[in-house]
């Protein structure tokens, strides 16, 4: 499902990565930053596929959101474990949503 | 592979589809579009994947180089047979990149 999003201005977090083979907790994690991230303030949806690389955009209403959501301390663990143990890399982009059109 | 960009700021369009189940000549329009955007003034690299949805990252230097690729022929051919034939939705979000950080 393609994220629903109000109307622009807005921020979106693309976050892209290549994994690791270790499995172990990966997915148990996932399940708990997105049950997570849905609480957070200023959080407007996420759009996310893994197919060789994995491609996550999370979008929010602006970035003291994001930067809330950054210091989470789930989100800091998963960052953490991430660098440590699931990701051979990863690269973390903010942008600002200046316009957007689709056909839905 | 993740795209290698420069340093901030420059441009993100993060495009977002779902698929109908019409498969003709989708994987050659794909190629060829690939093809020529490598071509493109301003284009700085692209990361995508497909897993239930469909999602394309490309990079720009500015918002020019984009207006210009919109205007491609091959791209406004693959857009009006996109949203006709292979696509049941998509979103076209335009982004400034302000910020990335990376672990390579």
């Amino acid at each position: 499902m393609l994220a629903k999003t109000p109307k622009p201005p807005y921020y979106a977090v693309i976050f892209t990565s290549t994994r690791t083979k270790e499995e172990k907790d990966y997915k148990e994690m996932n399940e708990a930053i997105e049950e997570a991230v849905k609480n957070a303030d200023g959080f407007l949806g996420v759009e996310d596929c893994r197919d060789g690389i994995g491609i996550s955009v999370s979008y929010w209403k602006d970035l003291e959101s994001i930067r809330k959501w950054k210091n989470n301390p789930l989100h800091t663990l998963a960052k953490e474990k991430g660098k440590n143990i699931w990701f051979s890399s990863y690269k973390t982009r903010i942008a600002k949503v200046e316009m957007d059109y689709d056909f839905i």
